[in-house]
């Protein structure tokens, strides 16, 4: 017995496949022997906290492929393995009925003790059962009827049920598949630097708001104390003004460290009454990882031992040369003295996690070292497998993969450079299937902090639609950097910069409310993606043809909820193209006309078949999102639309 | 440090990757690590007969690949594993060149750190030459020449060989390449019946005229003693007649069995002596490896515990309900003699390599124990490397590929039954590429004894034509059943049927010299494929684009020698069509003309650039075998065509 080619797998087994739970699983596997007999195979499947595994049997399809599925509602980590046998009493039956009148009586005596044996391997209430066929076999009826009696599907299950599973193939290992709660596939990020609302009272004051807008995650910068050594002032400067509050992700100083909080935004009790208000506007607060210290933090005296020291025996900052960053120790992950340091950077989460804090956005984490990624989260999902963390790695593609293997259960992605129709095909096709499906979950950020794009620089506000539009459709995880996108600034620090001019990193920012601004329209489009499951996962993703190269169309479904998004990705002129929708992959009948709704605008159009005209303005909305309506006939025969 | 996406490798490395003697094996990994440090990598690799392994220093390539090219030229196995680190010193320096003079100092004092260090690993010369360095950077010479010194290749190259490797990481098993001789990946066969033709004399007589049209591996069907219990008659009746000679594959009769050859034929000094022509005439003998036996043969008198046994103890016949095939009976692979029975199986091989005999066409080995296959290839292969073995199996693609990974050198393909342009494509775009090709070693056949398809019955002379130069340029392995071939035998048993009418599978078939046949043409073929290297191998295989739907082209290169063949596919029309040759994959310069030489005609044509117009009537020649001749600018001055 051959099984092979098992999915869902992740590089051989080395890590798990990930899922959440409510989501149904689908193991295959190539399953073949020798010759032509009929196969069994079953899926041996347990959860962690379970060491009996259950079977449920695989079923062929073709190819020798053969299918089970399997739903998985508990957090943490499920393990299968595939067993798989020829069946002999399977294949005696399949060719019984192939053969002729005359061979028949040597057959029967063959099945007999296929049937004799099985019994004494059943249990006493297919014992029974069993005892029954035996009967009528050694009687005397009429061969025809012993035949017919013997093609009963009870003699089927009640032989598989017993089959003889002594040579039984098992597959040498159990693979993982590791549940995160649904949070871990469909979020929506709002990021905003709590010190230019003034405290963590204001931000309170700011969730109703933010929440309306259809968010459920609120992702803080780093909210500790921030150091004075080297301090960075407005626009990166090296040398800050007395005035200058430095960057938060410059980490320490003489109050304290990771685990302290800055005094002008409050105390701990602030802190955790913005947690649980948060959460009563269902909403969740992801907080920053950021490992590295200002010169000021108290690790850097209490802890020498913890950074790498140059022949001068000063501690060696972070540099990329010529580039000198003295305001920033990174930590010497190798030193002797790693494990006290793994420790405590586990214990950086473990404290935030007692304060109730489920999420984190971790900072660079891929100029840290992988195992200690794969450890400190393998350590913490322990007690909390509800624990999601955002990787912000934007390097090259494998090392963000090997962190998405190594558990980060969301990452940030290349969409902010992925601008043109050609771009966005390639990068979601590869990022939404297997393999890489199976271990990474893309998070689309339009901007960030650090990233304002040149296409958000010059595309006006509808470059600004059109890349929320993108965000919200294209990823069913996605954030934007909130008081800079809604007010869509788009003023760089200098030509070919992707730094915000007087970027709020480096000092505080009021934001006044404004008259125009893009809160509606990122209503709307949350709204859209809160009432349609299909805009929930990525799966499902499918891009269709169009005439045109800078419309895009693609579609999601989930069961009869099947949304098709057209985008005009040119933020400057009015683009029309014919769609070439395939129909057949959206189970639409293409013999019968079907609705769009389009869920921005409100339009509902008839269409007839897969190709259709649209054009799109961007000066107004360059996108259509439409629901598919499929016309169906009632038991009444009347029709409606679903 | 993460090594992975190891090439090449198949299935995790539970099969040899498989290559030839002369290959040169280029081997790819993804290498690295977190943060931007600069790393190395090396593959460690040695032939089965060393245990100390040499080292091949990887080169980096883009996206984290690194390569490294390694020749096999031993029959065997050979394995590799890979090593990678992160190379402090390299980062070093690549950065020093980079940093602020004013850095430069406390730079050295690192370095020479590490330049000592180094040197204490270091072997006794580059101890002296590293010594060198060290006094360089004491000494009191102007920061600027330490800086130019420093910059030396030749430190570069001590501080490589001399890298601190304690924390470098090497994945954790080797991985194997099998290497056989070149033959298994380029050979032409020629099969036919020895008995039609008289004895093993007879054959030998026909040796050259063989070898004349190209053909280096003539492969016999069964040469041992037949069944006469049973014994099928002409087109395969049940009841024989008393003249009717019956089936070779029905083997084994009271004068004996496996090892025994049949009386006709002549004695095992006739069939050395058919052997050592065969060497003389530049060919090879195959023989036909069959694991059944017929009622007669001594191994159901002296050997029933091979079989397996009905409730009446009779021998259980081979059967595919309500089919019977009571003239052969397979063995019992999984009987509680298996040890026995596997053993002298394996010694059937043996017996015949004894004789001299490096190459077997498989009959049918899906229909026997995939385990047992693995097994017996591997101890046969111990003592002989140079052993070739050819799957007939024609059953599941997965089946297929699994019988090449355990051990097959060469499979029987799907190659008879694919006749369009979209199935040929397809096809051998699949079993040409990775990971297909680093087990699976095709061996195209227009017709078998077995197989007479339907496009032969009904294409006329052009549909063997066209069926013999796809098998002979698509496949470096290809074969045809000689005489029916040559002749253009087309009549099947009745419509629908595959099988030959009057097969010679079951009688003596006189192949009297014939006017018109094929033996010119398959000559010509079979010279291009000599004189021509892109033809002796498929890894390079690459289709270009056509305007017509029945025209197929294709390319193929080795260094200089590129041949692009171009087919009509349809038997009964001229087609044209425009080729759409990709210049760039050809490396031929697009802006220059180019010539291109017809092998088959003779003719010569100066195409300028991609697009050129082809018209081919396949009652004349269905193709054009076209070799490339670049222009090329010699060191005096003229142009010639290479």
């Amino acid at each position: 017995m051959v099984i092979e080619g098992v999915s869902p797998i992740v590089d051989d087994g080395r890590f798990p496949a990930k899922r959440v739970a409510g989501d149904t699983v689908v193991i295959e596997a190539d399953v073949f022997a020798d010759g032509h007999d009929v196969l069994s195979a079953v899926v041996l499947h347990r959860h962690q906290s379970e060491s009996k595994p259950l079977e449920t049997r695989m079923t062929p399809l073709v190819n020798d492929r053969w299918r089970a599925k399997l739903g998985v509602e508990q957090l943490g980590f499920y393990f299968f393995t595939i067993e798989a046998w020829v069946d002999h009493f399977l294949t005696w039956h399949r060719d019984l009925q192939k053969r002729e009148k005359s061979d028949l009586e040597i057959q029967f005596q063959i099945g007999l003790e296929m049937i004799r044996t099985a019994s004494s391997r059943a249990k006493a209430r297919d014992r029974k059962r069993l005892a029954h066929f035996v009967e009528v076999l050694e009687g005397d009826d009429d061969i025809e009827d012993k035949l017919h009696d013997v093609k009963s599907d009870e003699l089927l299950d009640l032989m598989w049920r017993s089959s003889d599973r002594a040579h039984a193939t098992r597959l040498e290992c159990e693979y993982a598949i590791e549940v995160d709660r649904p949070k871990a596939v469909f979020s929506t990020w709002y990021e905003l630097f709590p010190r230019s609302l003034g405290t963590f009272r204001d931000v309170e004051a700011q969730l109703p708001r933010i929440a309306r807008m259809g968010f459920d995650v609120l992702y803080l910068p780093p909210i500790h104390p921030i150091g004075k050594t080297f301090r960075k002032g407005r626009n990166n400067v090296v040398n800050a003004g007395s005035n200058d509050v430095g960057s938060p992700w410059a980490i320490g100083a003489e109050e304290g460290g990771h685990k302290a909080i800055h005094a002008q935004l409050g105390t701990p009790d602030d802190f955790r009454r913005l947690i649980a208000a948060a959460k009563e506007n269902g909403m969740e607060i992801a907080m920053d990882v950021a490992f590295q210290s200002s010169p000021d933090h108290p690790y850097a005296r209490e802890h020498e031992e913890w950074f790498l020291k140059r022949p001068d025996n000063t501690i060696q900052y972070a540099e990329n040369p010529p580039k000198k960053y003295q305001d920033i120790y990174p930590f010497y992950f190798e030193s002797d003295a790693w494990r006290e340091l793994w420790n405590e950077l586990r214990d950086v989460f473990v404290f935030w996690m007692d304060q109730g804090v489920r999420m984190f956005r971790v900072d660079n984490p891929h100029t840290k070292p992988l195992p200690f990624w794969q450890w400190v989260i393998r350590e913490l999902k322990k007690d909390h497998p509800d624990l999601i963390l955002l990787s912000e790695a934007f390097t090259r593609p494998k090392i963000m993969y090997w962190l998405a293997k190594a558990g980060f259960a969301q990452s940030y992605t290349y969409f902010a450079w992925r601008n043109t129709k050609y771009e966005l095909t390639e990068y979601f096709s590869e990022i939404t299937k297997p393999p890489v499906s199976d271990f990474f979950r893309p998070n689309a950020w339009p901007n960030t902090p650090d990233i304002l794009t040149e296409f958000l620089q010059y595309g006006g506000r509808p470059a600004f639609v059109i890349r929320l539009i993108l965000a919200a459709t294209l990823s069913a995880n996605y954030g934007i950097y909130g008081p800079a996108f809604e007010r869509m600034l788009h003023e760089a620090r200098e030509p070919g910069s992707e730094e915000y001019r007087d970027s709020e990193k480096y000092e505080v920012k009021p934001w006044p409310p404004t008259e125009d601004d893009l809160s509606e329209m990122i209503a709307a489009v949350n709204g859209v993606r809160r009432e349609n499951p299909a805009l929930q996962q990525n799966a499902t993703l499918r891009f269709h043809h169009t005439t045109n190269d800078e419309v895009l169309c693609y579609s999601k479904s989930a069961g009869e909820n099947v949304v098709v998004t057209v985008v005009n990705v040119d933020p400057h002129n009015t683009q029309s193209a014919w769609l070439e929708l395939d129909l057949a992959a959206l189970q639409v009948d293409a013999n019968r006309p079907f609705q769009v709704h389009d869920l921005l605008s409100g339009a509902r159009y008839t269409w007839h078949g897969g190709r259709n005209y649209i054009q799109l303005n961007p000066h107004v909305v360059p996108a259509h999102i439409f629901r598919i309506r499929r016309r169906v006939r009632s038991e009444r025969d009347f029709e409606y639309f679903l």
